[in-house]
Parts: C-alpha cells; sequence; structure tokens
C-alpha cells in the first residue's frame, strides 16, 4: 500500500496523537489513512403484492437474486442513493415510502440502509448490473437463490412490519 | 494525489468501463479510487429532562457545542459506534432507546445516523476531544453556541417527537 498524500510505500499501523485507534499512517508525511465502513442504500421495492428483484450480473454472488441497493455516492442522500440504485439495476422508478432498516454488516465494513419503495410503474427491465429483473409474489420470490443475508432479513422484515400496527425500524437479527 | 496501490501520480478521472460514476482512476495499473460518504453516528443523550453535550476541543467548530457524535470506525456497529463515542468524549456510559434520525449531509460528505440514548449514571467529564461537558435542561442549552446545524436539527427533532405518539425517523428538513 502507498501513500495518497506523498506516494510513499512506508505506511505503518500506529495510533496518532489524541486518536483512541490504530491507523495507517505514512512514515515519510505523517499522513492518516482513515478507513472506515461504506454505506449501502437499496429498497424492498413493492408492485401491489409483488416484490422487485434483480438477477445479479457481476460478482460477488452473480447469479443470485437481490434487492436494488448499492453504495451510496457523494453528493446525494440516502433517499436518492436508493432512488438511483433501483433505475440503474432494473430502469425501475420508484417512490421511497419509509425507512425500513439499517443493517451493521461489521465483517464487510458496510453499513445497509434499506427502505421501503413502491414501484412507480411495470417498465423495468435489467440495467447492466442485472442479468434478470423480476416482480415476485412471496412465495415466488427464488428463496434457494438469494445472493446476501441481508436480502433474507430485509424481506422478513417488510413482511414482519406489515402485520404490525406501529412503524418500526429494524436492525441486523439477533 | 497518488495511487495507494501503486504509488504513481497519473490518475485521472474517467468513467470506467460498466460504471455510471466518474472516478479517480490511476493510468499506471488502472486501479479505481472510490470515494464514498462517511457515517457519523452519535445521540440525544438524555437524562430526565436534561441533555448531554459537549464543548469542542477540537477543529472544526473548537469551543462550540455539540451532541456525542463521530465517525464509525470498522467492526463496529452504528449502534456500538454511537456508545463509544458518548464514552470517548464525555466518559458517558449511555444506553441507546432508538433510532431518531438519518441526515444526508452531501456537501461534507457524511450520512450522519442519531439515536436517543439514556445516559446510565451522572459520572460524566470531558473527553480528550471536548474541552466541556454538561447536562442541560431545554432553555439552558447554549443555543448560540452549537457547533453545526445537525445539532439543532436532532435536538428539534427530539422534541417534536416527544410530542407524537407515534414513532418517527426524521431526515433533513427541507
Amino acid at each position: 500500500m502507498f501513500c495518497s498524500n506523498c506516494g510513499s510505500n512506508s505506511i505503518q499501523e500506529k495510533k496518532p496523537d489524541g486518536d483512541t485507534h490504530f491507523r495507517k499512517v505514512c512514515s515519510a508525511c505523517d499522513n492518516i489513512i482513515y478507513e472506515n465502513p461504506k454505506v449501502v442504500v437499496g429498497s424492498v421495492c413493492t408492485y401491489e403484492n409483488k416484490f422487485l428483484m434483480c438477477k445479479r450480473a457481476i460478482d460477488p454472488q452473480k447469479g443470485l437474486w437481490t434487492l436494488p441497493a448499492g453504495y451510496l455516492e457523494n453528493n446525494e442522500s440516502v433517499e436518492e442513493g436508493a432512488i438511483r440504485e433501483a433505475y440503474e439495476e432494473a430502469y425501475a422508478k420508484i417512490k421511497i415510502n419509509s425507512l425500513l432498516a439499517i443493517y451493521s454488516l461489521k465483517h464487510v465494513e458496510q453499513v445497509q440502509i434499506l427502505f421501503h419503495s413502491e414501484l412507480v410503474d411495470l417498465n423495468i427491465k435489467p440495467g447492466i448490473e442485472s442479468l434478470e429483473v423480476g416482480l415476485f409474489e412471496w412465495s415466488e420470490i427464488h428463496w434457494d437463490s438469494i445472493a446476501f443475508p441481508s436480502v433474507v432479513w430485509a424481506l422478513n422484515n417488510f413482511k414482519e412490519r406489515q402485520n404490525l400496527d406501529t412503524f418500526k425500524v429494524y436492525n441486523n437479527p439477533i
């Protein structure tokens, strides 16, 4: 690994003055390289009693099914990011309904912020990151070919919340 | 700026194949440098009818008052991060109560995830990043010396939610 500030390859792990965490610090120029979790934004997108699912065209988990979701970009809100991802992956025009869940996925250094959204019209088709996209009733979802555990969590959380008479935002299942 | 993969300084803005965004790409080794928003976690921390506030010992906004909050680190959940920040900034032991707000601060490339927390006991004192910490009734808060607009948003959102009979999670004020 090289320092983005000076190009030196003398990066060492140390705890900067006043810091509580070990960081990657450049021994040549003292630049501190902070590494933090990234935000994934997306949605459980429904149309009547159906769910929008995307079959991944890219790794990881190519060929398996996921929700429209992806990394939040600079200069967009979390809601705008979820809308963009639905369009990129399925050309889906969606309306954000409400926050559904915040999952902390420590092992992959991600925070997933997932909404419930509604599909505005039926014009969907695979984007460049999808092999196939579709609307599925609950029982038709390809439960045996889901890309990531958090996809199942979010779908189940959505289903559970439908039966509550209060609003709730979920986090990681225990 | 130098490439963290090969140390070259030939970074150019371009749109990688299959990407929708311009990225910093190393012309020497094709490494793509992704830049994404960071997550700030924190809480409106209450004890009875008082609010925990911290006077910043560091820039930006040194000398002004803020909530216990800071960047989420790798390998912690958003809740754990909010708990850690309260301890680091005010030696405050807190209990997370509920999610309060998600603010998208595009101009500083931050997503702020703020909880309502409760202070477990009165043993607070300034951490290394604080000049002073204290518990303030609403009217005693140093409203004329608040470090960041989102501190005011969060306090107001908390106050508003106290008067609701439903749960609600806030985002940026319009």
